[in-house]
């Protein structure tokens, strides 16, 4: 059988073709039948003379052979016309119905049966654009004289927080699965200079909430010879470029925004103090900024610069993980930041620091001792550049990007504290 | 500073530049003295006036201004002359030396101290080429209209063999690290008909050899509306031939061979037959091919068809997977197919079982209750088309592509049995 695509079946009028897919729909009205097939690249309207076949259970696979025909009524602008149509793998019935605009089925009953709801064109849109973004994402530090890498998920302790770890028994050696590839990342900056890694990372997050899942996919970058963070956001500012160019190439209708030439950045004492200012409340002394404090940046980022994307710089240190560089300007602050995308933090990073004392006295002054760290701290005993990074939580972006309300919506089989099938 | 790289000098012959790397090696010969700084983008020879500095610690970062000088004597062809050194930061003494051609610390050595150890050029560019096959191998497949996915690593049921899962403790409950993509990407075929998948995969496995890792790099494909498994190794073979060349590309060192246009296909049955009949031994009955067989299998390709890669194909149902579909042609054989690359088998794939009573009933035949796999079951209720697929060893690639004794080599922060840290 030689199969032709949906997508391809303008370039065949008159021909006879044989597409197969899936029973999208098959609609009997009063004197015309449709079967519309759905493939990858597609939908198929197919004109049935009424009752020709029985009816075909939405979902089930077909092969249909016949006429293309123009058709400028058909949404398309082709219709197979003449058909023989042949039921290959017959489906149950659904428990949801796929071919309206809208999924009516709750989230959790999607989540049950995402081999199906996934099937919807609106769910698997988000998919497409999602790979998109990340292959811009990928051809965008390659440009740049980046290495991808893969590390390790399961290590030895639970160095990032301490907290929020899933233990795994290795041999019977306690271990614990990687919330992050910090660590590797940031060794394999003396090696490469510059590396990016897409993978898993693990979160036994506690809260079931709209925002976090158990496992996610980071977009993790590292880069060393910089002169401070800023050189790490420029970077950031092209992967994110680039990711939502790839998008809009092949979704345009997914991208309603661009990423600024120049991104706007405040300060974090600056952006407390405005929306601090603007919405209430008076904690100079707050470390951190909150969900409302977050919006009303986004909306002030938008009217003040018609920018969807604000960095805030400086975080306080005491907010900040213990191997963030502090600023060398303002005692007590860093040269972390995070990138707000519609007043919501899409991206966290920094610059880190690079010397071994520095690790020590910065361990020291929270009072943790070096020894769970022996191997990372190796890493700058010999010869670490100034460097920094930033992690794009994949689902996050894809979230705020499509408008998801749930992160759920945009993982094709999510993981939280109550959700380990399918 | 404005920083120029290794690579770039040749077009700055003449002019004050500022070069940025490591202490690759400080030489000091009778009359005059080199040192030799490394990017990410190679070697540069910066020539010094004897004495002019202290001597530099090996893998110190260092800033080096001075003006570019053509020298054919040069390993790149220029060099630094008149050079301004500065010592950014200095390396503790190394355990093993890095200038030298190869390393020559033990596996274990290098594998302890890898932060340093993957400094080696020679190192580095294993994993630069590794980089390289996975672009070329992500390129290929989306341009033949794949959708690159990210699924699962925590599982509920110990699925795919039921032996070697690595037990995870899921905020309480038991749950298992995935040992391969396999029932997720069987899922998605049912969403995107074509998919792939770059991830970590683990394996408990018991064995502490050259060839087996608890955590590799797996490149996983499934595609639908096949005809059968030679569908699925036409796809591999431009796979692999998207690799192959991407790593010619950036390393045309690393690469003497290439995928041919056909690779040479043989039957299991006649595979062992002409293995055993060439080294003897008569086991009519063997269910899989033994080490020795593949590597003779492997001159036999080399010989006879002039390829490194040899198909072997309807593997006994035995052997493989229950969800692998039967041959229709051989009772007890299967459309199930492994790629041997220099008389290895580097990659393990085939055509699958699509519909749910041959699911139910190829369980029931090995005496296994569908119960654990009832959400995977669920998929083939609802109209999956015939598909197939497979899974590339990156790391085992990248070992037969350099000739690496041990896997462990081509391996960032390798973990097995023995070994959870760095």
């Amino acid at each position: 059988m030689q199969r032709t695509l949906a997508s391809s079946l303008p370039a065949h009028v008159g021909q006879t073709v044989t597409v197969a897919g899936w029973v999208h729909r098959h609609r009997r009205l009063k004197s015309v039948e449709f079967l519309i097939v759905r493939d990858r690249t597609g939908l198929t309207q197919v004109v049935l003379s009424p009752s020709t076949v029985e009816p075909l259970p939405a979902e089930s696979v077909v092969t249909v052979t016949g006429r293309v025909a123009a058709n400028p009524a058909a949404p398309s602008g082709v219709e197979l016309t003449e058909p023989t149509v042949r039921l290959r793998e017959p489906a149950e019935p659904l428990p949801f119905e796929l071919h309206r605009p809208t999924l009516a089925a709750t989230l959790p009953t999607q989540l049950d049966q995402a081999h199906l709801a996934l099937r919807h064109p609106a769910r698997q849109a988000v998919f497409r654009a999602g790979a998109a973004a990340v292959c811009g994402f990928r051809s965008t530090l390659d440009g740049l004289g980046f290495v991808e890498v893969q590390t390790p998920k399961i290590v030895g302790s639970a160095t990032e927080s301490g907290a929020n770890v899933f233990p795994v028994d290795y041999f019977g050696q306690p271990a614990y699965l990687a919330q992050s590839p910090q660590f590797y990342k940031q060794a394999l900056v003396g090696v490469f200079e510059r590396v990016y890694e897409v993978g898993p990372v693990f979160r036994a997050e506690p809260h079931d909430t709209a925002r976090h899942l158990a496992q996610y996919t980071s977009l993790d970058v590292e880069l060393g010879f910089i002169e401070d963070h800023r050189d790490v956001m420029a970077v950031l500012r092209q992967a994110l470029a680039g990711m939502l160019a790839a998008v809009a190439e092949r979704h345009p209708s997914l991208v309603d925004t661009k990423v600024p030439e120049e991104i706007p950045v405040v300060h974090f004492v600056d952006a407390l103090a405005m929306a601090e200012k603007a919405l209430g409340g008076d904690d100079g002394e707050a470390l951190d900024l909150a969900p409302a404090h977050e919006r009303w940046l986004g909306e002030w980022a938008l009217r003040e610069h018609g920018s969807d994307f604000l960095f805030v710089e400086g975080y306080p240190a005491a907010k900040r993980p213990f191997y963030t560089h502090p600023s060398p300007r303002r005692p007590g602050f860093t040269n972390g930041f995070d990138l707000l995308f519609r007043g919501v933090e899409l991206v966290t990073g920094g610059q880190r620091l690079h010397r071994y004392d520095d690790y020590l006295a910065a361990l020291a002054a929270r009072g943790e001792s070096p020894e769970p760290y022996r191997s990372y701290l190796d890493v700058f005993r010999h010869g670490m550049p100034p460097h920094g990074g930033f992690a794009i939580g994949l689902e996050r972006f894809l979230a705020r990007l499509t408008g998801a309300a749930n992160v759920r919506e945009v993982t094709l089989f999510p993981r939280d504290l109550n959700r380990l099938t399918p």
